[in-house]
């Protein structure tokens, strides 16, 4: 059985493109006990996968010539992991591939049910976005009624269900996207209180003054950078920046510089915290239930932007980080 | 009763200074309802001082022309307050001056029982130095046994404290001190594994590397700036930092520069929080326990450096960011 892949042609400094992946084609993998054969129907375009083909140091890395890590969607075709048949549906590690093997060891590896809604939304807000906001959010960020919530890539599909997590939460919430249609969105869609757009805002430091005139106790930060540092001179005493994402930050060789941030931590007694998802799997299921409940009862909603053919990944990832997507990005690579 | 005490005569953008202060002579103040007036025996000499005095946001501020913020502890004179009578000791934020008002709203106030050792030590080990180093430690950093905990101003009376308290909880333990005569200290007083001398140590990366095999899980941080820009290079997964001070950097206005800290943050999955000792009042009795269980069994000693006469504590509070003193630096203001 012939199998697509794509590979990592070579490691990047910067922001991913086309040029560092290679599409290839040879046979499907066989399934080890243990493992599932998966024809994947949908693959992820994460913007961890910066950090996964970066030469810097990271938690997770691909090797050059290995099929891209991705998430995945599909159908088992093959099982020899007791308790799962052909034709039922998981997610896992699967890669940016037609057919991945899958196992119980991978991060988000789980049955997927239909019944569920589109079996997507397992790389979605029933997978690592909705995850990440969760955990990010509740565990981290621990919000408060009446406090005020801050997320940057407000509209995005962690941010938006952080934004709305924070609303049943009862914060205020104070999005940051970049453009005049996310911030619609934010507003539109997610209910924040606020919508700040980063690129057309010339005062970004006196916009989130005007939007927050009680300060800033939970900050929700995917981006770093010049917008982390503004936040830093407004946080209460007792806040908590959950340290999600850096995408502000194209390439971290040479380490940038910026502000010293210590004093501003010392002084509102803040607490800066770093996320990694993978680190909550053991906890997975309490987090899905609660964003089941939400997604039923229409609190909590989510958009998918889907990108047709899995030649395109390399094309779409590169365009993640021009912010083009106007939701969880994935690629149809399926039936 | 005549009262001669040090008030503030300008901010400072920097280091303080004696043009900063002016000593001036007047009627000891009169105790009100829930007040005692106390004749202080020794005033304290504090890094935190810069930060009160500095024109920078800050989370506690003296004004101009009030008598300068500081610990005291003496014995009272007159009491308004129940429970307490002429003779009893008391510690409390008293003032840089002969005589002081204290009252059960300020930190660290108590009454001293001569007991427990010297009545210095409730500005010290059984004071602010003691327990900020009691919570700072245990309440931020979490230590675990074979854990490795690396101390700045490892040789003061909280770094000093920190890295006792470590050992005490199994850490292994890496103090950064300046000059031989600290490091000597960190070893054979305060019972670290390792001691760094800063000043001398040309490759300071390098050398805490070697002290640090295993990492970084705990960097218990009194300085900030460029030391703690090396330790972000060196954490574990799950590493604590806890931020009680920034005495590496002299002054705040305008901000310096350093390398951004959020990737480091997010790959580690660290914790950085600030600590103000003020927070944790409610918890000082569960913390004195402890300490003096340590201090009693030998477990944790304490060192102190007496400056003569209220006079001297300008001088004393400027000789302080020299790094000059070898234990607590406190003023003999008593009989």
């Amino acid at each position: 059985m012939k199998n697509r892949r794509i590979i990592l042609k070579q490691r990047a400094t910067g922001l991913p493109g086309s040029e560092h992946f290679e599409l290839v084609e040879d046979d499907a993998p066989e399934p080890e006990d243990g493992q599932v054969l998966v024809r994947n129907h949908f693959v992820s375009v994460d913007p961890a996968m910066k950090g996964w083909i970066s030469e810097a140091k990271n938690y997770a890395s691909v090797e050059t010539g290995s099929t891209m890590r991705a998430f995945g969607v599909g159908e088992v075709i093959e099982s020899r992991l007791p308790g799962l048949q052909p034709g039922d549906f998981v997610c896992g590690m699967t890669g940016w591939q037609d057919y991945g093997l899958a196992d119980d060891s991978q991060p988000f590896f789980r049955k997927v049910d239909p019944a569920d809604g589109p079996i997507s939304t397992a790389l979605g807000i029933f997978g690592i976005s909705g995850l990440t906001a969760w955990f990010g959010l509740l565990d981290i960020g621990q919000p408060k009624s009446g406090e005020t919530l801050v997320v940057s890539t407000a509209a995005g599909a962690v941010g938006s269900a952080v934004g709305q997590i924070g609303k049943i939460k009862g914060c205020r919430t104070v999005g940051i996207a970049g453009g005049p249609a996310k911030t619609a969105l934010c507003k539109s869609e997610y209910g924040y209180d606020e919508a700040i757009d980063y690129k057309s805002e010339s005062d970004l430091a006196g916009a989130l003054k005007a939007a927050c005139p009680d300060g800033i106790d939970i900050y929700y930060d995917n981006v770093g950078g010049a917008t982390l540092d503004i936040v830093m001179t407004m946080l209460n005493v007792g806040a908590r920046i959950v340290i999600c994402g850096t995408a502000a930050t194209e390439s971290w060789l040479p380490p940038p510089q910026g502000p010293r941030l210590e004093r501003a931590i010392l002084v509102a007694r803040a607490k800066v915290q770093g996320l990694i998802i993978f680190d909550y799997a053991d906890r997975f299921p309490q987090a899905l239930d609660d964003l089941r409940i939400w997604v039923n009862s229409g609190q909590l909603v989510w958009r998918e932007d889907v990108v047709e053919g899995l030649e395109n990944a390399p094309e779409a990832l590169a365009s993640l980080y021009q912010g083009v997507n106007m939701g969880r990005l994935i690629i149809r690579t399926g039936p």
